[in-house]
C-alpha cells in the first residue's frame, strides 16, 4: 500500500538534479515521517536487476540510537581517513581541503540529525540493484527541501554498527544517508566538464560538443 | 561549459521516479545527440565521494560498433544464465518468467538500438561513484521520452569489450545502459510493499504505515 501523494514530489526533474548538493550542515529540527515515506516509495521505483528486489532500507529517527551511532561513525570516519591519508586529527587535514574539515566537522555532528536511512542488500543483491533507489531517495528529499549526503562506514566499527541495529550478518550495507533541513543555503555542485569526462563511441573519442 | 537547457527536463521528479521503467524493446530511431548531451550533463550532478569525480561515460551511437557490440552482449548474456541457471537456449526459460524472456530477447535486439551508454570508474573510485549518476541518467532519459535499462557484462567477453571500445584496464566497468524510444507503451512498475523492505529503528522493526 502507498497511500503517499506522489504529487508533492513537484520541483522539475531537471532543477532537482541541477540543484542536487550533499548537505552536511543540517537542523536537529525533526523529519516528518510521511516525507520519509514519500522518498522511500520514491526510491525503491528505481530499477534493480531483474526485479529481484534485494534493497532493504533502515530509518533511524529515534534520538538516542542516532546519538549512539553518531560515535560509532566519528570512529569510522576517523579510522578511514587514517587508513588512506594517515590523519588522526583536525590540524592534520590541509586547510584548504573544504571537502574534508566539512566531512569532519560532520563527524563530529552526525549524532545530532534528525534522522538516518541505511541502504542494504540481502539474498546476495548488490550494489547495483541498491545505489540507484538511493539516488531516487536522495533526489526526492532535495525536491521537498531535505538535505542528505550519502556517505559508508569502516569495518572497523561494522559489528557495533550491526549490534546497535540488530543488522542480520548477511545483509550488505551500502550507503549511510542522514536527511534533515539544511542549515545553510545551497549552492551550485562543481562539476568537471563533461567534454572531458564523457567520450563518444571510444574510449577518448570527443563529444560533439567538446 | 554546459550549454544544455535544463528546463527540457520539466517532468516533475515524482512523476519520473513513480512512473520510470526499465524498457528493453527500443526503436532504431536515433537519439538526438543534443538529448544525450542533456541526459550526461544531468548524470554527473548525481553525488559522489569527495567530488573526486571518478565516473567516466562512453556513449556509442556508432551503428557498426553497436551491432558489433550486441554479438558480444550476447555471447555475456547467455554466459551469465549458464552459469547463474545452467540455460543455454531460449526454451531451458520457464514460460512464466517474463522478465528473463524479455531479456533474452532483448539479447538478440540489442545491436540495433540507436545509442548505448556505457559507465566506468578510473582511479580507483566505485560503484557509489558512478551509480547514483547512472539513475540521474536514466531518469532524465524516461523524462525525455527515451527508454532505458541498466544492464552488466560478463567476464568471458571483457576482453573484447575492452578492444572494441578502447576501454583501458585501469577503467572499471559498472552499466551498459542501452537508450532508445520505446517501442511499447509502459505500464506501472512493480514492487514489494515498503512496510515489508523497509524498517523502523532496528532490522525489522515496523514503519508507521505498515
Amino acid at each position: 500500500m502507498s497511500a503517499v501523494d506522489a504529487k508533492k514530489l513537484s520541483m522539475p526533474v531537471g532543477e532537482a538534479m541541477f540543484s542536487q548538493r550533499s548537505v552536511r550542515r543540517l537542523k536537529s529540527d525533526p523529519v516528518p515521517i510521511d516525507l520519509i515515506h514519500l522518498i522511500l516509495e520514491a526510491a525503491v521505483k528505481a530499477p534493480n536487476g531483474g526485479n529481484r528486489q534485494p534493497g532493504r532500507f533502515l530509518v533511524v529517527t529515534d534520538r538516542a540510537r542516532i546519538e549512539e551511532f553518531g560515535k560509532i561513525y566519528h570512529e569510522a570516519w576517523w579510522a578511514k581517513r587514517k587508513e588512506e591519508k594517515g590523519w588522526t586529527k583536525k590540524s592534520d587535514i590541509p586547510a584548504d581541503d573544504k571537502s574534508y574539515t566539512s566531512a569532519a566537522i560532520f563527524a563530529d555532528e552526525i549524532g545530532e540529525v534528525p534522522a538516518i536511512v541505511f541502504a542494504f542488500t540481502v539474498a546476495g543483491g548488490g550494489a547495483n540493484s541498491i545505489l540507484p533507489a538511493c539516488q531516487n531517495l536522495m533526489l526526492a528529499a532535495h525536491a521537498l527541501g531535505l538535505g542528505s549526503v550519502p556517505t559508508t562506514l569502516h569495518p572497523t566499527v561494522m559489528d557495533r554498527f550491526r549490534d546497535l541495529f540488530d543488522v542480520p550478518k548477511d545483509a550488505a550495507f551500502h550507503f549511510c544517508i542522514p536527511l534533515g533541513y539544511p542549515r545553510v543555503e545551497l549552492k551550485p555542485s562543481v562539476r568537471r566538464l563533461t567534454a572531458e569526462t564523457c567520450f563518444l563511441d571510444r574510449w577518448d573519442g570527443k563529444v560533439p560538443w567538446a
